[in-house]
């Protein structure tokens, strides 16, 4: 997808660079790889999105996108205190699996600009969208979308898109990159779930600065089970999320349909309260194609987005001029 | 063990007002539980260490206490930079696995006291032994062992001996007590793995504020595989870890030998290179009872923490005064 440009062109050069002293020791080859490239230099201004993810940026209304790990700014307040909150969110994890064979191919430094590279797409995708970044993972993410003045229908929609984008991301444009050079197996498995007032309280975990505001709630535990139920580039969502997003049925499973146990039919039950909850795979490949910003190419079948520069050059950034994305020789 | 009791105490005193309050409805009981109880609170002060677990912190060297999430010390200078650093560190992953299933039985302000005092146990225990809060994880923790100035044989150790204090908590004091609630299956996985100043590179990841120092390393990605591969309360240990911490051969297996699948032997190759990466379950329940400082009560088998208190008044603290361990009702 053309938004990715950017990221994909600062993996690939500091891949060929990698290259170049393949055949030397590990050691050297470490080295001469950290002499060769001045880090890449994502700008601090707007946190540092690359220039061709703008014409995303500009496809959503405006987020606030300063925004400080852990923190999520509607209860940033309970820091430090003993008090709880009880308040509905939407929590999303980004698992990317595979990357550990990065080591079998490349130097540190190289892998650092990789999976650097992979994290702040799938965090500038999510703050575009909204989200709120809670906690980094490796190189995956764990972000909540909603907060005290969002509805449950926008922060579910706006959880949705901003995983189906960046997993057509991974599963085309990186993946080709990848497949291009022998590494089969990066791909990305996320697990979204919603939880209403009654169901989710925020406090704060930890002890003195090592501490971050979180969530208490059945429905994040139920968020990272789902990632596990994943397929390879798959997007697992819980009932509530079917029912706050008001999606078509033409776009949700259940996961136990895929699995052929209904065994994975509930991710989690009380049968003595007769509660039983949903799981179900969320088909994010129908979904993309009717996002108002999408375009379909007739003829490839390449996605886009639409660019809305021409006719809203108000919407302009000078942040392209800003940013540096690539290695300084 | 004995260290442990405030810990033990606070959750047990938390679990009752809920049970006061079972047969209301979910939302009348939560209110209820929330209300009859002022939160627990952990003094700030050397990051709320309890009481009871002073007596583990004057067996070990002085530790600097106050540090902050995602920023160990030694490496606190490349947030914000493009730069990075080589420098071996132990990476630990503790997980608390079954905390699901007390959704089914709590209130949610119950369910934040019961997990924010497991994490702070593991929180407090890794601190006493020098570790560093890498990340909060759930109800777990990512915590680093070493440093520029620390020696690898003591990093790897004081990981093993928190791993070992922590699990051995879990295995029985904690599951104890919630057997007697009739929820049988909380436990813990630790992944622990050294790498060395060649394997491992610090960089910042994230974006602005959304950063954190982290490694990049094979050795941090297997310690957070290695947990996956881990017994009900076991650790899996890398075979680094083995190296130097100089551990004898009675106190670690392969991990293969336990699941009888040779598939399991290592958890990482690169067979062009006969680079081939062993994974060994560590026998903590064994080295437990070669700690110094630990007691073993030869009629019930039971473990404590041996109290030098009477002997060394100096290292006494005015910490238990200002700590407030318990409900204020």
């Amino acid at each position: 997808m053309n938004i990715y440009n950017d990221y994909l062109n600062t993996i690939k050069q500091a891949i060929q660079t990698d290259r170049l002293y393949e055949n030397y020791s590990k050691k050297e080859r470490k080295s001469l790889v950290k002499n060769s490239m001045s880090y890449q230099t994502f700008s601090a201004s707007e946190n540092g999105i690359l220039p061709s993810l703008q014409d995303l940026m500009i496809q959503v209304p405006e987020r606030k996108l300063n925004q400080r790990l852990g923190l999520h700014p509607d209860f940033a307040h309970l820091i430090g205190t003993e008090n709880i909150e009880d308040s509905a969110i939407v929590s999303m994890f980004i698992d990317i699996k595979g990357s550990t064979n990065l080591f079998k191919r490349y130097s540190n430094p190289t892998i650092v600009i990789i999976q650097n590279t992979i994290q702040r797409a799938a965090i500038h995708t999510c703050l575009i969208f909204g989200g709120y970044v809670h906690r980094l993972q490796g190189d995956g993410a764990f972000v909540y979308f909603g907060g005290k003045e969002i509805n449950l229908e926008t922060a579910s929609k706006n959880a949705l898109k901003a995983a189906t984008i960046f997993t057509y991301f991974v599963k085309n444009d990186l993946k080709e990159l990848f497949l291009e050079q022998g590494i089969e197996k990066i791909f990305t498995r996320i697990g979204i779930d919603l939880g209403y007032d009654e169901d989710v309280t925020w406090a704060m975990a930890g002890t003195g600065e090592i501490s971050e505001v979180t969530t208490f709630s059945l429905h994040t535990s139920l968020a990272s089970k789902m990632q596990s139920y994943a397929e390879s580039n798959g997007i697992v969502i819980g009932e509530n999320m079917v029912i706050e997003s008001k999606i078509s049925d033409d776009f949700y499973s259940t996961v136990a349909s895929r699995t052929m146990n209904n065994a994975d039919r509930y991710i989690f039950q009380i049968p003595e309260e007769s509660f039983r909850y949903t799981q179900y795979d969320f088909r994010w490949d129908k979904y993309l194609k009717t996002l108002d910003f999408v375009v379909t190419n007739p003829y490839t079948g390449r996605i886009s987005i639409k660019s809305k520069t021409l006719n809203n050059p108000t919407y302009l950034k000078p942040i392209a001029e800003t940013n540096k994305p690539y290695f300084n020789k």
